[in-house]
């Protein structure tokens, strides 16, 4: 079977962490490094990872998850939130392709224009929306890059986001989408990998 | 460089796509193996792709799509939606679980009723949060998917959701989450890759 397939059959959401497997940060960089790569709209690069390993805060991060024991076990907890703000960098992301000359100035004046009106028009539940889907899209390639990197993850959204924001410091703009936590699998705790649907159920061919 | 992140840092968002290129209702069939094994929250396996290849029909969705250029030059336009209301197939999900013995059947209710009631008590907007999410999470897998069988793609949210509905008979449950447009890149198109953030201005250690 080719390399990415296997990838993704062997990725399994972990039910169960053996403890004491710490993970640098060092670790960490270079699999943010691959995530860094997800697709974003027009570039926006809306998501942000917070990564809880500290055995103190990770113990607060466990009660506002409703005392969730693989959340204790992990050997790091990650915050995953959606910047509902991301368009106020447009400018920014833009930036480059100004001084590239792929852009001249009134190209990117435009450009600038219309992804900020954009996202001020279609107000803050679009703001919102778009904050979900680009950390979403961006979680599923961390957790296939922490996989790739010999690292088992779990992604949840079982937990108190209003004790998430305040633990950690969240600013409103953020807004917390997944916890995802991240360790050495156990593997004897495996359930059997849950019923897929069958292609025909979920696609449709016009 | 490792298959995989050799996989992630060669995927580009295409902005552009060689005409004629058709893809088989088999080779999409192979794309969607694979993507089915993305996770989604309790295994309910909310997202659902609409596949468009169909001449006629995909000339009316890029009219739907304010006429963009790459739409009608795609071999298929998907429209990923998310299923509001997916967690009415719990009971479906888990039986195989009970079938097998992994649970027995006061497990299997009760995992059934925490499951319905968490969606049907959170309401309206969580189950729309929670068919965005999940949808996203099984595009980025797509993408993937389609990339390392040979295929460019490219996220779009640029398209108006009503239209969309009508034309495909898409019902009230089904939440248009992404247009995911698929072909052959037209490499000459290409601009320079999108500038990425460091990976310390969207990772915090705590």
């Amino acid at each position: 079977m080719n390399a990415f397939n296997q990838l993704v059959m062997e990725r399994r959401s972990a039910n169960n962490f053996l403890p004491n497997n710490p993970i640098t940060q060092r670790e960490l960089d270079e699999i943010f490094n691959v995530v860094k790569m997800a697709p974003s709209a027009f570039n926006l690069q809306h998501t942000n990872y917070l990564v809880v390993t500290e055995d103190g805060l990770k113990e607060q991060v466990q009660k506002a998850a409703f005392g969730q024991y693989k959340v204790g076990v992990a050997s790091a907890v990650i915050i995953v939130t959606g910047d509902k703000e991301a368009y106020k960098n447009t400018e920014k992301v833009y930036e480059g392709l100004l001084m590239l000359g792929i852009l001249n100035q009134q190209q990117y004046d435009d450009e600038v224009q219309d992804v900020v009106s954009l996202y001020e028009s279609r107000g803050e539940e679009f703001q919102r929306d778009e904050a979900i889907r680009n950390a979403s899209l961006s979680s599923m390639l961390f957790m296939l890059a922490a996989k790739n990197a010999g690292w088992a993850t779990c992604p949840m959204i079982g937990f108190e986001p209003d004790k998430i924001k305040n633990l950690l410091a969240i600013p409103d703009h953020q807004e917390p989408v997944l916890m995802i936590v991240l360790g050495k699998e156990k593997v004897e705790s495996r359930r059997p990998r849950g019923y897929r649907k069958p292609v025909g159920e979920f696609v449709k061919y016009y």
